[in-house]
């Protein structure tokens, strides 16, 4: 069993194109396909979780502009930008996808003022989508990068523990955390993984399982709880992670419950890992403390899938990441190599 | 809306005992009962969870050992006591409330060889059924003294971190670290609470914030993974837990995420917590390292309810309790007052 893309550009036999993706939303249930024909459609699915990881909703927002531009031009485009941008707030992939494809519209949209060109709202579009394909291909290479590099902190039949999914559904393809587990797995060294379930939207039950089922690699699932007993029992050589935004100084924004695994990881003298394009470093964000924490519906912890597990009326809180600081990690994998601490910029 | 007792003693038109539990598998979605005619009743709702917590299993099972009594005389009563004992291998309030029940048995039983009395065996039922009933008062009385020691820890307005139920449903009544809640919210300090909801079976989320909001005190549910972000934007200024055995040098076994919640107060600096019965102190287990850490069924971790979260096939592990040493344990609250380290036994 293969990986099918996580998303893909697709065009139909009118010339129409679409985003497709993998919906991960009725992982592990089936694998069932989203064809995204609007700037719309695009934004509900990435607000929705149809499409998550930071690299994938990136790539997402890539073609979302793309559809906007094909459809109406450079006006069009930037609006399918804010629009966008505006759908989750942690994940720095997003915004620098999103400026980078609006960049080459723009470069490809006649001067403001000039007499219109037969063919330049053609040619946006062309340049926008044709952005999007360069960020996509452009990702799976970057985690190939990563796996080669990250391979080195992997040492044989090394028992990984690793917390939400930053593996191939969140990427265009191949993943990041679980790129490098793979690169380990690849090259022979016998990993095992402890998936985290990854409460509230149990990405770690539905999908790291999933994706490391199809791909053979040896896993257990666990509850979010037990890492800590994992740890002390000493069945945990090291932790790897993804990221959705690295400050300036290292500091780690990544899914709910990043953090009390990292500050297990301290307490037990266990490796903790980060693997991240460096289109995650955010340069613009000094510390931790300056990136806005994402706060999701409190129905998603108050519910269990289809199923209430808390009494009528009961308060909860939603928070959908954490801040890890710099002094927790031990090192950072990008597709440049690993990089430890005290990091001079850029990582 | 008050809280119906956990468990209590009823005997029909017909003078037929039987224990009367709260069917806590079936909270919050509705509340309802169940009758134990039987020894083998009763360990089925000790194994399935239809009562839970250490002092609420220990008076249940000093129930099941009486109605084995009832019936069957001190020869039914001991073979009850063993399968009792066999249901649940972590809490030491078992065995002590099965042990104690079944002296009282044994010191109304005729001595063996001696000519049998009118009326022997129905002693030895009545000397089992009063022990339990004696256990039930004690536990609730112990809770209450519990409270009132407790309140000392509870600073005006404190807001507490408690994970798993260890609330009215988890004794007889009162409760034990909710029971410190509940004796500082009677005495005006008024405390709010962080629910963790306390994976895999979610007593936090289904059985703390039930009771928590029949008590009318302001509580919030959050996924497990949110202990470490709360704690670190400074909204945690205490944790409090119950415990299900204490060795003899302090270390504490709980619900599995106890010992990760332990850690993270730690290193915030945060005040932990253990409000137990004395009876749960075992002076015949050195350290956590000799206490039978119970694996239940992997499928409460891969399914809830009747939703299937992983992938078909997906291994799971599932560790329903965890070790937190003493170190990390910043005092202890029995009935006899609070017990900060070092512990001079008993505690």
């Amino acid at each position: 069993m293969g990986l099918p893309p996580t998303l893909e550009w697709t065009v139909d036999e009118r010339g129409d194109g679409a985003l497709r993706l993998i919906d991960q939303r009725r992982l592990p249930r089936e694998l069932a396909f989203l064809d995204c024909r609007t700037v719309a459609a695009v934004a509900d699915a990435i607000r929705e979780l149809a499409v998550r990881g930071a690299p994938a909703i990136g790539a997402a927002a890539a073609y979302g502009v793309a559809i906007g531009a094909l459809a109406g031009g450079l006006a069009a485009a930037e609006a399918a930008g804010l629009e966008l941008r505006a759908t989750r707030p942690t994940a720095v992939n997003l915004a620098w996808a999103i400026d980078r494809t609006l960049a080459a519209a723009r470069s490809a949209a006649p001067e403001p003022g000039a007499a219109v060109e037969p063919g330049a709202a053609g040619a946006v579009g062309a340049a926008a989508l044709g952005c999007a394909h360069d960020i996509a291909a452009a990702d799976v290479a970057s985690n190939q990068a990563m796996g080669s590099h990250g391979v080195a902190l992997i040492p044989h039949g090394a028992r990984i523990l690793t917390h939400c999914n930053a593996g191939h559904l969140a990427t265009v393809g191949y993943g990041t955390a679980i790129g490098v587990i793979r690169a380990a797995w690849e090259a022979g060294r016998e990993p095992t993984v402890w998936v985290d379930e990854t409460r509230p939207v149990l990405q770690g039950a539905r999908l790291t399982a999933w994706e490391l089922q199809r791909l053979g690699i040896p896993a257990t699932l666990v509850a979010d709880v037990m890492a800590g007993s994992l740890m002390a029992s000493g069945h945990v050589d090291l932790v790897i992670v993804g990221a959705d935004r690295i400050a300036a100084n290292g500091d780690v924004a990544n899914k709910i419950g990043t953090y009390s695994v990292a500050v297990l990881a301290q307490h037990h003298g266990i490796p903790f890992y980060v693997a991240a394009p460096s289109s995650t470093i955010d340069a613009a964000t000094a510390t931790g403390a300056d990136i806005v924490i994402e706060e999701r519906d409190p129905a998603e912890v108050t519910r269990f899938g289809g199923t209430v597990i808390a009494p009528l009326g009961m308060p909860a809180l939603n928070r959908a990441f954490d801040v890890t600081p710099a002094a927790l990690v031990t090192a950072i994998v990008t597709e440049h190599g690993v990089h430890r601490p005290p990091y001079h910029p850029p990582i």
